[in-house]
Parts: structure tokens; sequence; C-alpha cells
């Protein structure tokens, strides 16, 4: 979406003291650079150093919105970010933006031969898992809470590497030694906007909604056609451990349409009498990827 | 399933020779657990240092069967050995089983409070996130090929801590600082076993299936519909990114019955003409949770 869609968003009332904004920190993540192509320069940004700590700061009040990665192309969902949204109260999916992600690997060591240990976030060393098998193998593979943390820790040891953003190697001034690492092109990641709020109907629009099934043959099925004969489409579907009781899942899914459309209200109110349990995450406008992704 | 049922899937003619079996070694992981379940003392282990070299060993006949973890109940997939059977020809499931997981956390530091690196697969560290945001926020957590190799770095790091399997501490001789970090009760993994070969029909069996939808509305609901007109039950389902093109998934499917029995039969020669992609990874015994685990 444009930044002046996500204007949009933003309460009218907000507009005279600049809203705080929350991102994955520090300065430098992938996250980062999302929240900035969302908000733009005329926001107050925190850093918060974990998945965990945007969510709390926007349910504690502390922010206005939240930046957090959901998912990437290559390695799918971002399980924290998955979780919290599935697991916390009063927090709503507000916009989405998609972003290229391009990995270096940056080093003071000066030489590959040299790393012996590489930080970075662990979606990061997953979508460069093929190339960190080929070219070092034998590197210790540190988990850091963002690739800009990773990139902090690798610029104070001398045999360490991180894997991250140009930006993130040029904010901190370390050398690039590679260039894109990740293992699949067009290596993308899609990012949320939270709130208290999802955002007013535009007309073109998605809805995330968490649910579970009953336990009987067909459960999934019969949810879906609730969703079909309404015309309502899913982009999306995909199975999380519920983490209240074993093997117990949990699904996340992405439909057309706005809650308040009619057809997405009725398949709603139809799901939360039939599902254990059934969530409305949040209605936002839909990403066009024509535009700066 | 009990051991008398594992023999029954291998092979007769093995029987004069004891088959060889690559696990997700060191000696010490939950895989090996789990393979000492499945195979017990007759047969040659060999300990592969990654989940991709169990694969290779058995795609190459160095070894006549295979064991990795695919999934956990907290966690959920294990996307290394998910992308490998979605991506690899000519391997199949022949078996599965399931194993409790108690993670503990060990080390010669003596003293949590001197802890600063944590070890462990990035699996076992995700099962125990919240212990170790609550316990040990500050310690680097470090990435390691499977929880046992983690014990053993552990073991020459004076500040370092690994989490893995009480029996890994007792192999490696390193003591037990804390147990069950686990953050859900009753955590435990899904192990299968792999072979050029899946298992022959027994009436109380599963089949996992791998497919692509075609990219219109509806699509998946249409592949669901193939199995519910059969009386074939989806016992999970899960979306994979495809590494082939962005944004584009591949769903795994565990089915109830055999791909012999004629109703899966039906419906996978339906889906093999209809789905852009559609792959029998192997039916296999289905796990009775009553035994050893």
């Amino acid at each position: 979406m444009s930044r002046t869609d996500v204007r949009n968003t933003i309460d009218a009332a907000d507009t005279d003291k600049p809203p705080r904004v929350a991102f994955l920190g520090p300065a430098g993540t992938f996250t980062h650079a999302a929240a900035r192509a969302l908000f733009g320069l005329a926001v107050r940004y925190s850093e918060a150093p974990t998945i965990d700590a945007v969510f709390d700061a926007v349910q504690r009040r502390d922010a206005d919105y939240g930046v957090v990665p959901i998912e990437n192309s290559t390695e799918g969902s971002v399980t924290p970010a998955v979780d919290a949204l599935i697991s916390r109260d009063g927090i709503r999916i507000r916009a989405e933006h998609v972003l290229d992600v391009t990995h270096c690997l940056m080093s003071v060591a000066g030489d590959l031969t040299r790393v012996e240990r590489v930080y970075s976030h662990p979606q990061a060393l997953g979508q460069c898992r093929q190339w960190l098998a080929t070219h070092l193998a034998h590197a210790q593979l540190v988990q850091a809470d963002s690739t800009a943390a990773a990139v902090r820790e690798a610029r104070g040891d001398a045999s360490g590497a991180a894997i991250g953003s140009q930006l993130a190697a040029e904010l901190y001034s370390i050398p690039v030694l590679r260039s894109r690492l990740q293992d699949v092109e067009g290596n993308s990641t899609r990012f949320v906007m939270l709130a208290t709020e999802d955002a007013p109907r535009t007309g073109a629009d998605k809805t995330t909604v968490a649910f579970a099934v009953p336990d009987k043959p067909g459960a999934l099925l019969h949810v879906l056609e609730v969703f079909n004969d309404r015309g309502i489409n899913l982009s999306r579907i995909e199975s999380r451990p519920s983490r209240q009781r074993v093997w117990d899942y949990v699904f996340l899914a992405d439909l057309s349409g706005h809650r308040e459309d009619p057809d997405v209200y009725t398949a709603c109110s139809i799901l939360s009498e039939r599902c254990p349990m059934f969530r409305i995450l949040g209605s936002y406008p839909r990403h066009r990827t024509t535009n700066n992704s």
C-alpha cells in the first residue's frame, strides 16, 4: 500500500501529535525499513528488542502502532509473531507491507576464511541455509533478536560475521563481504502494522482470522465451504500448534474482503458459533505489489 | 507403533544381515531415542550430522533406513525435514514414532548466573522460548545441528550450557542444572522412518501427500472435497513456501488409509491430474499413542 493509504488508516484525532510507532529494532532491521515505508518520517519511532516487546508496547498503549514481520516467502511464518497474534487479546492487524529482502554477510574479520561465528535472526539464518552450508559449514550460528542486533554483535567480534541488510552495514559501519546470500531469488517478507483497532473499510481489503476446528472428519472442509459459498477467497492458510493442547492446531487464514462486508460478516458469524475458537485478527487494505515491493 | 510392527515393515530379505539405520546424531539426540524405539539393538546405526545428511544416506543407499524429526507439538514443523521430503525424489516415509520430549539445561558452568551461551537445535530453542526469555534473557543462543551436538559443544565451554535430553547429559557426563524447560507440558515430537519404499498395507494406515493447488478461488476446498467425498479424513494439513516461486505454497497433508486402499487410490489419481503438483510421500502404519509415547 502507498504511504497515503496508510495515512488514511491513522485516526484523524492523532494528526496534531505524531503517533508513536514501535518496531522490531534496533535501527537498520528490515522491520525498520518496512516501518519507514509505512509511516515515513513524521512519527515518533521506538525500537523494541523483540517481537513480543512490540506487542507489549501496543497492548500497554506505550505505542499507537507496532510493526513486526509475519511471513517470509522462503522460510514461511515468523512463528513468534503468529503465536502472539493468536494468543493475545486486543491487538489487531491494521495494515500490511511487503518488502524485498536481500541479505548481506558483513564482518570485521576481513576474509570469509576467518569467520567462526555468524550472528543473525533465526529467520535470516533459515533464508540463507544453503549458502551457509556451502560457504560457512563450520561456523557457529548464533541467534540474535533481530538482524540489526546481530550486526551490532558482529562488529565487536573479530572472528564474527552477521547476516543483515545493506542499510544495517552502512549504519553500523561494518564491511560487507558477500551480498545476495538468500537461497531463493525474489525473497520477500510481509510485515504487519499492529494497533488496538483495525482499519476502516476501503473496498479493497483483506481480513486475517484464526480458528480451531472441531475434532471430527471434514471439519476444515466445512469451514472452507462457509467462505467459498459466499465467494470469499482464501489467499493463504496455515496451521500452527495451539500451545494449549498437545497435537491441537489453530489455523490462520487470510480472506478477501473486510469484516464489515456483508458476506464476510455472515461467514464469520456462522463460524463463531461453529468453531471451538474463532477470532478476527483484523481487516486492512490489500498491499498493492506494484508499489514499493 | 510397537517394535514388532516395525519389524513387519522391514523387508524379509534384510533379516540375514542387519539393516543400516542413519539417524540425526550424534548419540544422545531425541532422534537417537526414537530410532532405538523403532529398531531396537539388532541394526547397524550410523550418526548423520544434519537432517539433510540422513536424506543423503538413504538416497545414496549408504543406509537402508533413516530417522528424522518432522513435527513438534509445540513448535510445529521441523522445516528442513519437511522441505527435504517435498523436494527430494525417491524417498518415502515408512513408519512414524511419537516421543515425549523433556528438555534439560546442562552445563559445566556450575551455576545459571555464569551461563553466557546456550547451545541447542533451533527447534529446542523454540520449544523453550519462554523459559529462556525468563531465566537467561542475556545469554547468546547458538544454533547446533542437533541437541546432542549442542551438548558436546557446551561441554567444552566454561560459560556455555546446552538444551538437550537427560540421556545426552548422561552420555557426555555433564551436570544438569534445570529440568523440564519446555514451555508446554506434554511436549512431544513426531519422527519418521525414511526408506526408498514405503510400508505394505496393514489395514490401519495413514498416507502423507504433498500438493500444490491451481491459483484460483476455492482451489484448496476442491482438493479437500475429493478426499471428503470418499470418507478420507485429514488428520493434519500445513502450508510451506514452495522455494520455487515467491509466495507460492505447497501443502503437506496426512490422510487416513493406505495409498493402495481403493478410495485413497482413486482420490490420489484424480488429484494427480488436477493439481500442478501432487506427490505421495508414503503410506505407513498409524502410530498407536498408547505405547511408548
